[in-house]
């Protein structure tokens, strides 16, 4: 039983190549079959589905196909049934690549019945499945946290939910099970994971999705050495049996100080170089005032080393020069080093010696290309960081097939928000500062750092975790810190500060984007690719046309009204 | 390291009972182990947190503890470290039992400290994992549905998500993943299964939580006979290995009809006999009027005999009477058989011959009780049905060793509605009738059967699925039979009946609470022991007090507002 892949007739012998999810076979009726069989068989176009019965044979010799697993056989059909038919289809699933993908998401079960759905998702089973082994051998419980839950808004905007028991009232779907896997660690579980949805009602720029799979796991009595052990041992395990890929383990490490500085970036890629140097030590008494200058106010002047990039037409320079005005820098600077001499604007600014001693830091070769920006740290760094990426693209030095891992430490645990003029946690408010750190607390929050840690693969933030907070008189710091007054910490996580007061055990954990991660490890595009019913950047589901108007009846009894329209956006 | 359960100071020595979630071990400190390790041994309370250092020793002879696994020795402490304290406990987590529900419920993370949570949640886990195990092994994708869906008012009231992006739409979180189920069947995917959270938004009578998780499963090209077997074969797979009980396979079978008419209950439990008889061919020309007249006006008389209850009292006779009216009947006719005769109120009612025809027919003996209920059928049935329960209570007939499952087959598809005075799906709209009774569906709807079946364990419905309509035809026959106008249909459904026309394939599933699956299994009382964060009667979370009110600016950036307030009800 399957569904018309195609069919051909060819000399009064009609060929249907018949799909199911194992694969394609060819059925043949020829006009002496008998009559029902054949007039059925008459009758059908793609996507019937059919239901047949035959005798399997060698195909005559000459007609094999060696491109088709089963081209060596086919089935002379006795008996034929239509189980359904299919009406003229929006686009064919073969052929599902290059049509528009609102059309797609609209038939997703068309879409979805391509090779490749199939493929996608039994790895997505299998990957599920090697995890949970892995972690069950490990000594974890898979547990169940609630979904409808209580708004803490903090981080991103709540998904709610009104109650029709208690009116005025309202759940809130979960950004993470974070609290509750506090709780089970409270409760001594010691080791709990679970593959959690996730809700962030935020606006979808990028590849995110309003609903989206959290792979989560927390430990008690373990630091950070050794959440990041298990973590590698069991991406090593997943690489290893889902793509036979063996990863290197330990991973490398970086402090947030160290990628900023050498990559701009707390998520590098490490595919590839072109690291960061900083001269500023060189050019601080440059002749060059944009140098000295930016020097003097406290700026730096760092740098990349582009091999073999010297041939680069004053026209590609002028590009990067755009774009890194374009992310915040004044300019750029570049040196082309060729073996008759250095070219550059800047030469007939700067000392020879100058020039000299700035190509010795960078280790210059002739043929390499050096690019400087000026600026404050932050800026400087950024768009340098940047311009590494566009340049790996432009001389295509990123190998796809590599699986580059690093871990970034030390994230600064606060930064100043400029909108809600109070510092916030770079992560959340339950991750633990570092102990040397404490006393800088009050005095100099945002030079205290997290114990923090994420996992990048390749560019790509993976996940990330933390060691948390366990005792309430250190909670109750941090509530301050960022600005939540006693009765504001009481009347939003006192339940939490409670449990804290009640036994709570040293604990941490991490989670991952279960869907982005299996969207780097099948080396797809975009997130939705993994997501049997994925919905739109405008968090729309086509198929479905979700979400949609209610009857009036529903939202009485939720104590709710829809406010007067304003503007229709659509 | 772990929690302290006990404190014993004994001779100047102090013994603490060491716990972590695989057990206990004695934690010995005597004044000469040196001053700090001591002097913070001393400080310490119930449920601290402490990590120890020292030898582990076997314990002086006459010193042992049989009863505990480790009983035989115990840690000679060198090192102690007070990770974290613990205020004085509202509740002490091993003398939770007999604590107050809401007390454990709002210190959620005591009650969890519990032995007994740690068997109960170690055997959730694992019982997933042994269904994910079988499951997989039979080819069966596990694949994840949206949460944030459209709202399809048929079944139980939803829960709904105001969508911030499509002003005055809503999302509703999923009553059952069906919709989605059938969706991957139409594309291809042939055996999907998943353990997916369900809403309902319902008055939590009985055992019912607002968000449960059900095991979801469908299979394409499959009829009612292979979806029962795999059912079966599952089942005895998570029996054997989760409780090394062994299950006779297959099950037994009985219509709707047949277990209406012989258990008076669609959910029959059959661990004990009391089956129903038809007596009213026997009695339909009683001299004795109510069973005659009753008859007459279309009713029934049914009897149940009760072996060795012809001891019961004139009280507990009354009693059962009391009951019988209580659930509708008229009232309950009673004959207690013994060596002398036949004792009743309507012997002097009845002619001899005819109460020996009855006996005959009830296969009474000396020593039983026989109870019969004249009324109309349904009544009549579901009365006895009541009363079966009740008698097999009183006489302790039921053997809570026994696992005793049964299929229940051929349910009506459709019953009317007396409050939406139409018909309505007994199961879901989306269930195949059998073929045979089509031709009843628009003459005589109530007459038809449904492709649907439900497995009952000890007189509790585990789950049910169905044979689905696979044809857009006959789900639109179905849609205006339970009074969907067409352009209703295609309001709420038409994405749906436009999937059934690209080659649906013919499917069906079935469905299972997994709460009360393991309840059942466990021996557990309630649904609430199972789920880590269950909430109460009124939907209510009690440990973070969710719902809660949330702030205005979130209601205005969802476009809603909350009614002004009627009665308070809390």
């Amino acid at each position: 039983m399957g569904w018309v892949q195609k069919r051909r007739d060819h000399g009064g012998v009609i060929f249907l190549d018949l799909r199911d999810r194992s694969g394609v076979v060819q059925v043949v009726l020829s006009p002496d079959t008998g009559g029902l069989p054949f007039q059925r068989a008459n009758s059908v176009r793609a996507e019937f589905v059919l239901a047949v019965r035959g005798q399997v044979r060698r195909r005559p010799p000459g007609t094999e196909n060696p491109q088709m697993a089963t081209g060596e056989v086919e089935v002379a059909t006795s008996e034929l049934e239509i189980l359904n038919t299919a009406r003229a289809l929006p686009f064919h699933p073969g052929d599902a690549a290059g049509v528009d993908e609102a059309l797609r998401l609209r038939y997703r079960y068309l879409d979805l019945r391509r090779q490749e759905s199939w493929h996608i998702f039994t790895m997505r089973h299998r990957a599920a499945n090697i995890i949970r082994d892995f972690l069950s051998k490990k000594g974890f419980l898979e547990m169940e946290t609630p979904m409808l839950t209580r708004s803490t808004p903090e981080g991103a905007r709540d998904y709610l939910v009104p109650s029709r028991v208690h009116p005025g009232e309202f759940f809130a779907l979960p950004q993470s099970p974070q609290l509750f896997k506090q709780i089970l660690m409270i409760a001594g579980f010691e080791r709990y994971f679970q593959f959690a949805r996730c809700f962030r009602d935020e606006d979808l720029r990028a590849d995110r999705q309003p609903e989206f799979t959290q792979l989560d796991l927390e430990m008690s009595f373990v630091d950070e050495h050794d959440i990041q052990q298990l973590t590698e041992e069991l991406l090593a395990a997943l690489f290893q049996e889902l793509l036979d890929v063996e990863l290197t383990l330990p991973f490398p490490h970086l402090t947030y100080q160290e990628a900023m500085g050498t990559y701009g970036s707390d998520r590098p890629d490490l595919r590839f170089g072109l690291e960061m140097v900083d001269v500023s030590s060189i050019l601080a008494d440059s002749k060059c005032r944009v140098f000295a200058g930016t020097i003097k106010k406290g700026g730096v002047v760092k740098g990349i080393r582009v091999p073999g990039a010297a041939g680069f037409s004053r026209k590609i320079l002028d590009e990067l020069t755009s774009m890194a005005v374009e992310w915040g820098a004044h300019g750029l600077a570049w040196f082309i080093l060729e073996d008759k001499g250095v070219r550059s604007p800047l030469v007939k600014l700067m000392e020879p010696e100058e020039i000299d001693a700035l190509i010795t830091k960078m280790e210059g070769k002739s043929g390499d290309l050096l690019l400087f920006v000026a600026d404050q740290r932050q800026v400087a760094e950024e768009v340098l960081g940047k311009l590494r990426l566009e340049l790996a693209g432009r001389l295509d030095l990123i190998d796809n097939k590599k699986y580059t891992f690093i871990w970034i430490t030390d994230f600064p645990l606060l930064e100043y928000d400029e909108n809600e003029q109070r510092l916030e946690a770079v992560h959340h408010p339950f991750t633990s500062p570092l102990n040397e750190d404490l006393p800088l607390l009050e005095s100099q929050p945002e030079r205290v750092r997290a114990r923090a840690y994420d996992i990048v693969l390749n560019g790509v933030e993976l996940g990330g975790g933390s060691i948390r907070i366990h005792r309430r008189d250190l909670q109750e710091r941090i509530f301050g810190v960022i600005g939540l007054e006693p009765q504001e910490a009481q009347e939003k996580f006192g339940f939490f500060l409670e449990a804290l007061d009640y036994g709570a055990p040293p604990h941490g954990g991490i989670a991952f984007g279960f869907d982005r991660l299996l969207m780097l490890m099948l080396d797809l595009e975009t997130i939705r690719d993994v997501i049997p019913f994925p919905k739109t950047q405008r968090a729309t589901c086509l198929l479905t046309s979700a979400p949609a108007p209610v009857i009036p009846k529903q939202l009485r009894e939720l104590h709710i009204q829809c406010l007067p329209a304003k503007i229709k956006q659509d």
